[in-house]
């Protein structure tokens, strides 16, 4: 159940209409997003968003009714007063909505005109993290219901409370970034997210393989405008907000690698992403986001405490999975 | 999976059942349990707990494993150092298991040998609530997942992390107890659990319909020993321990009504029951449980704001759900 587009947002989905018409040279400095690391991309004559560069997201509508869904979210979400302020920052700025010619060649469609997290960063290390041990909503159909529960029980979603959907660590000017496919990042278990959690704060440049430290986890998880921090501030809101239930939601999850090489000050971000299974809360807490973002605070913190209390040498992962004890170690 | 029985506990065992043999007349002493809200009654010739007068609960050792799982939770958890003991007050004391006449006449059968909770408590009134948006886990087979999650979906476990498994709510000396029937109990909707939170702690007689006051909620689920901190408490130790996943678990919420209405310092208690699903918790948090104490502990202090920031006329439920808006008034 989606909340309901006000009058108001169709007369400035008309306005763009033709204001994007009038404006067709626009369409030029479109292109597709250099650092997507999940969802459908547009190349190869598909659908998938483009970026522009003044920093806005174009996200093409969703067909099957789920794109005027995540649109009736952020109208709902832009204007509800109820949510703080120190809340806001970690959601996407929406400028509405647009019509432009669709990466697959289609035509004109509608586009979500988002905010371009990633613009302000030069070479991020980006996570995308769905967060919740279910992805589906009891309002849902049951064939609906089944399709996620399956996928759920086959990825770290119910074990976990979570599943990383997609990510690109950078290693550096000769090595780049290292980009598992989609295939590999489905197949992700217990033990490659808490291996790449570890590695998200890897120092090292040779990131895609396992023999990596964790020396900038302080830095990044860790400190009063850290990871931890952000979403530790995020929880306390879960804990309490009971307006909207996040349904199939990522945490978006990046950083300059580079900046704190250098040792420049960088701030890490958290952005919530992917609206489009939001439902209202009615005066329930989301315990399904909640629990899992727990899950995941407990994750981030067992890197940052190992990091802090033992040396690099010791946050330097074994090959092999080997048991994991209660305090999050593995041996 | 569950934890390994010990050599220990078999050693214990077969000592208990010597013992057990030797001191017949010891079954003469047992009796149904009163105040039992939830579970299969030892009455009709059906097999059930039993009650001594000392203060213990017999509980039989469920045929499928089930009984055997739950009796080596209790060995695991009694020997685990990890386990603080402000943590363990919430378990019931464990005193092995014991051959008894089974109360359905089938002859001897091991029995769980418990604290029996109740038995403090004159006149209780009693929540049985199963913690969790998934009473299943993800090693059971696909057949008791579907059986699990249609019953999840069909009570409040999905939607609220929580079900009502039981209750007994106690009006006075004449009105006695109301203590719904399973079916009853079962159907509960959101607004029911919301109005059974307030009722649990009204101080009217008539408490079996709905126009009830919620004004013993400062002293029953508020203070420093109240019910809301103990649920902080459990919440604080769910955030960081990842020993075990307490699936298909309840909270027994218990107090003395009539020691509230007197003045005198009643101290209402909250214990953890049933552990045949619990599974090893492998370095993860059990988000599921602490996902749905987070939604009772939000429902909990929702009543206790109510009744602290209005008057007592406000805590008064309307007879029709209406709406409930995001502090979780219903209006």
């Amino acid at each position: 159940m989606g909340i309901s587009i006000t009058k108001e947002t169709k007369r400035l989905k008309t306005m763009l209409l033709h204001w994007s018409i009038a404006h067709s040279s626009f369409y030029n400095m479109l292109k597709v997003p250099e650092h997507q690391v999940a969802g459908h991309l547009a190349i190869d004559g598909k659908l998938g968003p483009l970026v522009d560069d003044s920093g806005r997201f174009y996200k093409p509508l969703q067909g099957d009714g789920r794109g005027n869904k995540e649109l009736a979210f952020y109208e709902s979400f832009s204007s509800d007063t109820r949510v703080p302020d120190h809340i806001r920052k970690y959601f996407p700025v929406c400028y509405g909505s647009q019509l432009l010619e669709a990466s697959n060649g289609s035509g004109l469609l509608h586009h979500l005109v988002l905010q371009d997290i990633v613009s302000s960063h030069r070479n991020p290390s980006i996570m995308d993290v769905k967060i919740g041990s279910r992805t589906w909503y009891p309002e849902a159909s049951d064939n609906y219901i089944q399709k996620c529960l399956e996928k759920d029980r086959r990825t770290t979603t119910v074990s976990l409370g979570f599943r990383i959907a997609g990510l690109q660590l950078y290693g550096g000017k000769e090595s780049g970034y290292w980009r598992p496919g989609r295939k590999e990042v489905q197949s992700f278990t217990v033990y490659n997210v808490r291996s790449i959690l570890r590695r998200f704060v890897s120092s090292n440049s040779s990131i895609g393989n396992e023999n990596s430290d964790c020396s900038f986890a302080p830095s990044i998880y860790g400190g009063s405008a850290g990871i931890l921090e952000q979403l530790l501030e995020l929880k306390a809101w879960f804990e309490d907000q009971t307006i909207y239930h996040f349904h199939s939601c990522s945490l978006l999850i990046l950083f300059d690698k580079e900046s704190v090489s250098k040792g420049s000050a960088s701030v890490p971000e958290i952005k919530l992403i992917d609206f489009a299974h939001v439902v209202e809360g009615k005066g329930v807490i989301d315990h399904n986001f909640l629990g899992g973002l727990c899950s995941l605070i407990k994750f981030v913190s067992d890197v940052l405490s190992d990091s802090k209390e033992s040396s690099i040498k010791d946050c330097v992962e074994s090959e092999k999975p080997g048991i994991c004890t209660d305090n999050g170690n593995c041996q």
